[in-house]
């Protein structure tokens, strides 16, 4: 048993947290990873089990000025939960309670650990669910979804993870408690912390209690399939059905590689001839559904539309799902590596987005697969490559660049709901103007004046 | 023309604002107040043009270390708009231009000057509205709406200010041109600064340009009137309303008093035996409204409901409409003082909210009228008293006093949708915890160094 950490701190943490304060290395190097493959093994791991303990953690370190990394179960995308300065990882997975279901105030009260896939499964007896939706919704936590504002497919209709907090608990890197918000679903009392915490990585404070919004679960839903001529039909589309009133719940897009992959790998069943593919479903009502549904057929009619098919059963909604869930395996068959980004641009310049996305891919000679939350505007571009290509990793992340400047350009941004961590840092000046970048860090040191919060994410050093 | 700014500060800003920097007593008179009916003379009034000019008229002001107060049409109830501390009202009257809307983008880009009714009529074409409803739409400004997270009954729908902007570009008071967020309906990228602006009563920046989220116009609406024994029989059919599926367009709450005073002063057509009414509003496509309002229909049914009618036509509606806005008016024939606060609750503590505030009513010997944004627990407590009677203006305020310390204790805060302003500027602490207002503070200097923005509002001395 051994940790590089001071040996005073490493003794009170002992007494502080007994079980829950490791240093094998075996145990460090399972909290030294997330989903971005980056990988740095933290110096010690604490599992605290109270808001009391949070706090006397984060005063340790911070006299010690050690790194706190925050860590749900490590499923972002931008390397944010890896500890690259060492320091302690402060994992949320022993405070997963749900404190309180509230049906009449469509309010939950929760620990940052609990999954968000738990907590749905908790809220469903009540009628009521949490919008957000990531991929990884059956195992990552509320705490990791709050950390950078996750979306997902119902965000479109339901908003995303800053879109649903109504207030929170924290603990700051001075390791003073605040209560941002209060759990009403207004609120005009002082300056908006809680939002201002969402998407913050971390690197503000450390989350102990979340009151979600809640949302009555529909009773029902219905997806249409509908293939375009070509990317600029379909993205057509998307602006149609966004401009009438029936929000549909999921708006999903893919382009002609994804078709092609969901097809040939994937096994769904889709025409040969789609240049794109829009998967739109509504929910509400049983009885009002299919007059939603018609809006949204009518929407999604117009120049360059191949075939639209109602999905009406639950089967053929399931083998659509299961075509748009098959793409991310899928794309290892073009490629060993992958860069996946999720840039946003408003919905209108989504076929700029595309077009520019297929030159830079033929300017680059790699493949790029389109996908994803077409209604937020939100792709998930991925430039596919083989990493032990030291000629391809460098186009490929130069071309990456590329496609940043570019959705920039389009009056976008780099992510919609990843987050930046360490993947997207570098470029945030191109995002986000000097005097604002500055503001940013003037925030963080207001919130962490030590800087030992997630050091080295999300902003630029 | 005089004014007591420093003079060459006065010259500046005279060559920088030609017609559009006002010195004359009867000038600056006309900016002196707010609807708080609290008064102050500005030294002098700038009416900017463009956001070069409100950039180097804040330059200024902080060089000389003058204080600076942003207005819209001075329509809040708080004070915020009120310029304590002397210094230049910056009235953004003359930046008032729609810039952009962009309908497939459900967005538009607009100057802070731009009256919330002018907004609605220019989106009407597109099939499109800002959700924001005060009661001052016709005359308040977008900037102002956004400065206090303005609200109104639709926010139980579609949400207040703060949850329907998209991105702003706005001057800090270091003189910084700041443009926080990006105009798409999703975004995680760095700290959510757009959203803490909101709110923020001009302490934090000036709004200078503001890219608004966009809903489609529902194509009909139906009004159901709801009266019930008592209060808490009214405010468990709210919790029923909002737990299930059809979230109301509105949905607002009257107390007996406020019955009685809209069926005797408004003239409505109100029994005498109404312990408490709601007003319950769906909107959507007109084919769907019917099932819609038959779900509310049924949530609205239950113990201690009196009588439940469908207003079907839009004269019924009106009606109904008509006698909530003769409320305030009819207050004054109780007495011509009044202390309007709008605190909010989560929806299930209603009955309790009321109750008590009925308790301090009797205990104190003044009427206490309450009705308001039941959806969102959002309630307008009218204290009617005498100001010309020492005895009471005391009482009155003593009392309001603990109607803060009831929605606190209930779970509630100070302001839903008004702000804290000066009015409530002295109960933060009250509401908000010592470190989460010293990291307020914090937040404050961050963007305003001099603390020359709007001194004396919002965070207590």
């Amino acid at each position: 048993m051994t940790t590089p950490l001071p040996s005073s701190l490493h003794r009170d943490m002992t007494d502080l947290l007994g079980a829950g304060w490791l240093v094998d290395d075996s145990e460090r190097l399972a909290y030294a990873y997330d989903n971005s493959r980056r990988l740095a093994l933290p110096d010690a791991v604490a599992l605290p089990t109270s808001t009391a303990q949070v706090i006397a953690l984060v005063r340790a370190c911070r006299a010690h000025r050690i790194p706190l990394v925050a860590r749900g179960r490590g499923t972002n995308t931008t390397g944010a939960a890896v500890p690259v300065q060492g320091g302690v990882v402060v994992s949320f997975e022993r405070m997963d309670a749900i404190l309180d279901i509230r049906p009449g105030d469509r309010c939950a009260v929760v620990q940052p650990g609990v999954l968000n896939g738990d907590l749905q499964t908790a809220l469903a007896p009540h009628g009521l669910f949490w919008p957000p939706d990531p991929t990884s919704a059956a195992f990552s936590t509320v705490g990791g979804n709050l950390a950078c504002n996750a979306g997902g497919p119902r965000a479109v209709k339901y908003g995303a993870s800053r879109d649903n907090v109504l207030a929170l608990t924290a603990v700051t890197g001075a390791g003073e408690l605040i209560h941002c918000g209060t759990a009403t679903t207004k609120g005009s009392t002082g300056y908006d912390l809680q939002r201002l915490l969402v998407g913050s990585e971390g690197t503000l404070a450390l989350i102990v209690e979340a009151s979600l919004r809640l949302t009555p679960l529909p009773s029902a839903r219905r997806a249409l399939r509908a293939i375009y001529r070509d990317v600029s039909s379909a993205a057509r589309a998307v602006a149609r059905l966004m401009a009438q009133p029936v929000t549909p719940s999921m708006l999903e897009f893919m382009d002609a590689q994804a078709v092609r992959l969901a097809r040939d790998v994937g096994g769904a069943e889709l025409p040969h001839d789609a240049g794109a593919l829009l998967m739109i479903e509504a929910d509400g009502d049983a009885d009002r559904l299919p007059h939603d549904i018609e809006a949204l057929m009518r929407a999604a009619e117009g120049d360059g539309l191949v075939a639209l098919d109602d999905a009406a059963d639950e089967a053929a909604r399931a083998q659509l799902w299961a075509a748009r869930k098959s793409l991310s395996p899928a794309l290892r068959t073009l490629a060993p590596g992958k860069i996946n980004e999720d840039v946003v641009v408003p919905v209108s310049r989504i076929p700029e987005l595309v077009d520019g996305v297929q030159r830079l891919s033929r300017e680059c000679g790699l493949p790029i697969v389109c996908f994803g939350h077409a209604g937020n505007g939100n792709l998930h571009v991925n430039l596919m490559y083989d990493p032990a290509d030291g000629d391809q990793s460098a186009r490929a992340n130069a071309t990456m660049a590329e496609v940043f400047t570019l959705a920039i350009s389009l009056g976008g941004t780099l992510s919609g709901e990843h987050g930046i961590g360490l993947a997207k840092r570098d470029f945030m000046p191109r995002a986000v103007t000097p005097p604002t970048l500055a503001l940013m860090r003037q925030i963080k040191t207001a919130f962490d004046p030590d800087g030992i919060l997630n050091p080295g994410k999300l902003l630029p050093p």
